[in-house]
């Protein structure tokens, strides 16, 4: 995984129905565009005939520009009826975090945000309670308290839309949010909207999963970063991990080590996206790291 | 965990109502009897008011000789109603294994079994197929081939529950044997009967797990090892292990990685049956290692 | 690993020469005191004969109080001759970060303690420089910058000791402290000082951890949180962790995953000392957990 | 990792010095020669500036047969430079495995060569010992064995290389074979012997691994997949894997430990090579999986 761009470095990330010479037509036009490819993934999944492709390039002395290459790929791109995007890797993707009461994973991005670990910009804070106020401000963001209950869900999920727009936000993030988002929500959404379930999905999904585990008896507790659908706890998955447990695990200690799995695998997920590395692929998703 | 035993060494395991002065009344007794305590591990259960203890004990100069230690001890398990064992790490399990069509688990039990990395005698292999009958007699072990469909269940379940008592069988371990016990086999082998699950319970219960693990997208696959119940896939957990996976793996691919995983989860969950480690907790275990 | 204390709950912990009865011994003197054992571990190194227990007790009804119970216990510690600690859980260690220029360990500390999921208190942060000092003020706490060079190292350290009196220190914590402690200091500090090695110990000593793991190509990289000795990096391992790396990884990517490891393996080693998991034996320590 | 040829499928692998068009040229050649490509990874090397490409092709009605497809490359290969090969997934590479008094590794090996879940053909054994005469002929596989001493060793070796000449071996893995190979012979082997060490390297480089864990209380432990050079244990590492273990662990246990993670990373190490996946960058591994 992971590069360090220099400087007029891009990504090109790209998905289509498979034939032969598309890697032939993709990469020719680089090189005649004078575009160096320094990292290239490829994947023809065999199920769904359909081909993903991530290729890092660095531009030579007498490269194209950037407007210039992306005029002429699209011609590539229709014919092939490409799904494709053309990135700055020093763009970083504005991501807006949703929280409820537990913070550890708000505070996790925080720190990698403002330690410049990860290729995001965090322009401001929302949660349905004021515990985290405090710390919104501390590194200096607007902090947004939307309160919600069954009465006024439309109304709150409306300023939060406004919100996204306010601040041309590309990527939400439910950091231990404990509302479900609506189902038009979950559309608006699609793709651009990551959730950390806190357990090792699909096992123990919907409400207290660590109860769930520790009524289980698992050996293992484990944390699912995930794109949300209107399908809870079933959209595509990004990431997951586990720590191995005992007997002796009370559901509140099963729930501190989950913490910091939540935490890792959530950061994981949101670096995996920010850097262009996921597509989804029907209920899957492709990771190229 | 482990433990290499001395000479005269014994293990002591036992659970019982908790209460003020268990510990107290059963190391004073072995140090009466003239045993020092090697190891030991007490755990108490907050939900079920239940204390479990695994305690090592060397014998000394003039120590008890064993029955007369078992005889005395019998006292004190009657006072506490505790449910107790004393055994002997030398003898060791008489394990049966089961086995259909993929030989992996089997393979690796035999080896570790010749190789003496596991405290058990396998005396003799079945199986409702033919396949392994080459590599058991290769072992020295006599193959019994007990074939089983629908018309047949009842007969064969009574030729294997003869083959367990010819062979005097301490432990039965379902080693990928494709085949449901009937509730009265698993109530009779309550407790000493073993299976491997090849996906991460209670993730992808049922049959074909690695193909729902495939559709499912999981970024990870385990397999589970379980003491049998009536209850398929529900009997408690012993041993969980996993390994990452990513989008490229077909569904045979990750049978294959699951079958690394299968093997050194089985021969774990062995390991400390037959090491005398894990008690039987309602629907969980206890593990002491 | 982990408990909850109940109310008036203490934990004894002792190590001393092995011999026969210490467990009855003490489980006896407890019965006899009102106390319940809950958890329990008892350890023989064979090696060095030495007999290592960590117990947690309940108070009853009518239980000793606590000073009654410390004194009579100390004639059976005589006796056997045991080093030993009797530890109130509710008790936080007070414990003092020492930082330079990276913060992601001192974050997660910080993040930790004022979240109630370490049993320790902070009560001022030291660095030898003054990135950190925004931060530690945020969360409150004094900060104390202490510059070092070739100059006024014993200075400093003599400041640094008036501040560990001042602050009643128990437990030092070099949260990416970049500076070598002079022997004297690791003597003063013995078993009450703990650094974070950002590599797989015994792997990589020194300095530049990822630059070495870089130039071998190695395929996990590590990190080892250890008890502070004058012999640098040689101190006794509390615990290690490692995650999977592979051939694209630059030195500053092998970097920023080494901090997320970092930061688990501290916090845990600090939970482990905090909680009185851990004892040192010779080159080694014994974890409880 | 891991694909499923399709018929006709090949492998190409290639690398050479970077420049722009590496890739435009090699997947134009492979389109106008009408094979499509299922999966690929570029990466390019920004120390050594060498660029590292796999490709997997599937012929289409009308692809060019191999022979030509091979010629029409190498005018390709001439002018970038390149070191590559054409490989047929389906042709299994023949493997020579050594083996002393350790049989863990030699019998898992066997064991996944024979459930075919390895692309590999084992034609015979070779040991200095005859522990393992019994398991290679059950097998039906001709066991030589060539005993050494410091007498011998050049005659010894010699044999060796007769043998590989004779059954036309393209990998040696020496699998716990507890021989130092003389410089000349690892010269000779270059790239196609692959050596199990059981420790994490580079820690516990040399004799006894598991007594130099034992003795430096490490909390995990380790095994490393490498290929072997003239200088011991610093050979590319191919595949790395580690265990947690504790206080408890005597060298022995942790030596049984050790073989479950040796043999596991030594099968994967085998199936990284004979899968066409790795290639030697210096110091290091270029692993695509």
């Amino acid at each position: 995984m992971s590069e360090s761009p220099n400087t007029g470095s891009l990504i090109l990330k790209l998905h289509c129905p498979d034939q032969v010479g598309i890697v032939a037509a993709v990469s020719g036009y680089l090189a005649d565009a004078g575009y160096n490819i320094r990292r290239s993934y490829q994947f023809e999944d065999d199920e769904t005939k359909t081909f993903f492709m991530r290729t890092t390039v660095d531009p030579q002395a007498n490269s194209a520009i950037r407007p210039t290459l992306e005029a002429g790929f699209a011609a590539i791109a229709e014919r092939f009826k490409m799904t494709w995007g053309l990135h700055d890797p020093t763009r970083k993707m504005r991501m807006l975090p949703l929280v409820s009461k537990f913070g550890h994973c708000l505070n996790d991005l925080l720190y990698r945000w403002r330690s410049g670990l990860l290729p995001i910009d965090i322009p401001a804070v929302v949660s349905n309670h004021r515990e985290f106020e405090e710390l919104a401000k501390w590194h200096g963001l607007p902090f947004h308290y939307l309160p919600v209950d069954k009465t006024n869900k439309a109304a709150q999920e409306a300023a939060l839309i406004e919100l996204m727009d306010q601040y041309k936000i590309d990527l939400v993030v439910l950091a231990r949010y404990m509302q479900v988002l609506s189902p038009d929500l979950c559309e608006r959404l699609r793709g651009r909207c990551i959730n950390i379930h806190h357990s090792f999905l699909p096992s123990f999904k919907g409400a207290q999963p660590y109860s769930q585990a520790f009524n289980r008896g698992v050996k293992l507790i484990g944390a699912t970063a995930h794109y949300v659908t209107p399908d809870l706890d079933e959209g595509q998955i990004i990431e997951q991990a586990v720590e191995r447990v005992d007997h002796t695990f009370t559901v509140d200690q099963l729930a501190a080590l989950g913490r910091d799995i939540e935490s890792v695998v959530l950061a994981r997920a949101v670096q995996f996206h920010a850097e262009h590395r996921v597509t989804i692929n029907g209920h899957k998703t492709v990771v190229f790291w």
